[in-house]
């Protein structure tokens, strides 16, 4: 059973078959956020205060923190934010960035066990990335593209996360930790980006046996009634073997489609997490719902 | 690619693989529905009349219609509700009894091709059952529990399910004609009964070849927040493999689950019907939401 253990100065998260769905709050990204961007930039971390805290209480069970700023310096920027982050909440983080100064920056600050987000199948990453990976002993983000870019052939994405986990393990780093995104195209642009995910996803955890993640919000992009699409997105995803997302947890559709895949996934014990959620007032007699064919269903059953 | 074809006077619904999700209209049936039972002996269909017009107009793709009354005709009032049915809206209907009277006398009045709710794995109900499907040239719902009662082993119901169909070509009957219903258990009593049905979904479109449907709200008996659940029941149940679902059309969340399942299953094309139904206003900048993941995703696609 694949778990990949994250954890806090004070606090450990398990990514895993038999755990709930990991949320991952995004929230914390200057990306296309040009305030927060202007912001973290001159120092000013109010919004990333705000947003650390939100998504906690939201139920983010771990937070994603990125500092990608045009002509700033990153990698202070990056290890600023993680040392406030970290004094203020108390669930892991993952470590995003795409410059490797950046990554050793934060990873020298970070207090516990982080994600670090992420290596892709080019060898140059590889060859950075990895090793840090390995010195820190934590656990790493593999995104499915190499040099030719993204394959649209989801055998091919496939075969990138394999060289990846191999090339980990050549690194001396576990399958266990290294949490593959299989990488979710805009269904609005290809109508076979859910199948595809979905069977990648089923690959990804009966083949190679790693975890997954992915940027959830990816799969609406351009299409109306995102909330709704995102979320049923998660929990057929969860069904097909997904086990964290890099999502908006203040999003409620969204975390209630996490919260109904734990439920019917069978990794929330006696619906406690689900019924604490969302407990009627007493009055309300739950079986008086649902038709006459649930009725029938029942004595059927007896 | 396995098509089970239904149809009305006029109307023809196909359920199948690569078809978008049937939503068959539950709430013709007078079973815990006191009301409509004592209007429907008494010869008042206005009940029925409103509830067949709204659930078609709501999205149901199909109608099933169930006259099970205590200590009624119920062969003559459910020949006459499917005739009334029938004289309002165009979509086909699912002929529900467990009496084979009735059924005979809803076959004996039925313009089209009918699905017949429904036969189980006893042999009484194959002896008396199988034979009218034969007759009338019409689909059948195969109920996967037999004289035992329903198993809570998910292989001992797929057994099941294998005999009818087995029966079923005995009697010159297609498998495409037999839609398998695996019985859906409660999750708060059961907490595997989610993964249970994936997993048999599975193998009834993987090794049967057979589509498949079920009560839908059965799976939330007893718990919070019902309908949520119900809807992310049948994305990822659609994500496994059901291909129809007895349910309430006229739950909003329920019939969204339905058609974010078609768009994520690849069975929308262009997402066609969720952006018809879902349009936004055109000032609303759909790229602007979503956050910097998806745009860092975008950029690295490039």
């Amino acid at each position: 059973m694949t778990r990949t253990i994250l954890s806090s100065a004070t606090k450990e998260v398990v990514i895993g078959f038999d755990q709930p769905f990991c949320v991952i709050g995004e929230r914390i990204n200057p990306t296309g956020r040009k305030k927060l961007a202007a912001e973290m930039k001159e120092g000013n971390y109010a919004t990333v205060e705000a947003d650390a805290i939100a998504q906690v209480a939201a139920g983010a069970a771990m937070l994603d923190v990125n500092a990608g700023i045009p002509l700033a310096d990153e990698p202070r920027i990056l290890a600023e934010t993680i040392q406030l982050v970290q004094s203020l909440v108390d669930v892991p983080l993952s470590i995003d960035s795409s410059i490797i100064e950046a990554l050793e920056a934060g990873l020298g600050v970070y207090k516990g066990r982080p994600l670090v987000n992420s290596v892709t199948g080019e060898d140059e990453s590889l060859e950075r990335v990895l090793p840090l990976i390995k010195k820190y002993d934590c656990a790493v983000v593999a995104i499915s593209n190499d040099e030719t870019g993204i394959s649209e052939d989801p055998d091919v994405r496939f075969e990138v996360a394999k060289k990846i986990v191999e090339r980990a393990h050549d690194h001396g780093i576990k399958p266990c930790d290294v949490v593959v995104d299989p990488l979710v195209m805009p269904i609005g642009a290809m109508g076979t980006a859910g199948r595809q995910v979905f069977a990648l996803l089923n690959r990804l955890r009966t083949e190679l046996k790693v975890n997954s993640t992915c940027g959830l919000s990816n799969i609406s992009f351009g299409v109306p009634n995102r909330r709704a699409l995102n979320a049923h997105f998660l929990s057929m995803a969860a069904a097909a073997g997904l086990t964290s997302a890099i999502m908006n947890p203040l999003h409620a559709e969204d975390m209630s489609g996490a919260m109904a895949a734990n439920v019917l996934n069978g990794v929330d014990a006696n619906c406690s997490r689900w019924i604490k959620k969302f407990r009627e007032p007493a009055v309300v007699d739950a079986g008086a719902e649902g038709g006459g064919r649930e009725g029938r269903r029942r004595r059927r059953a007896r």
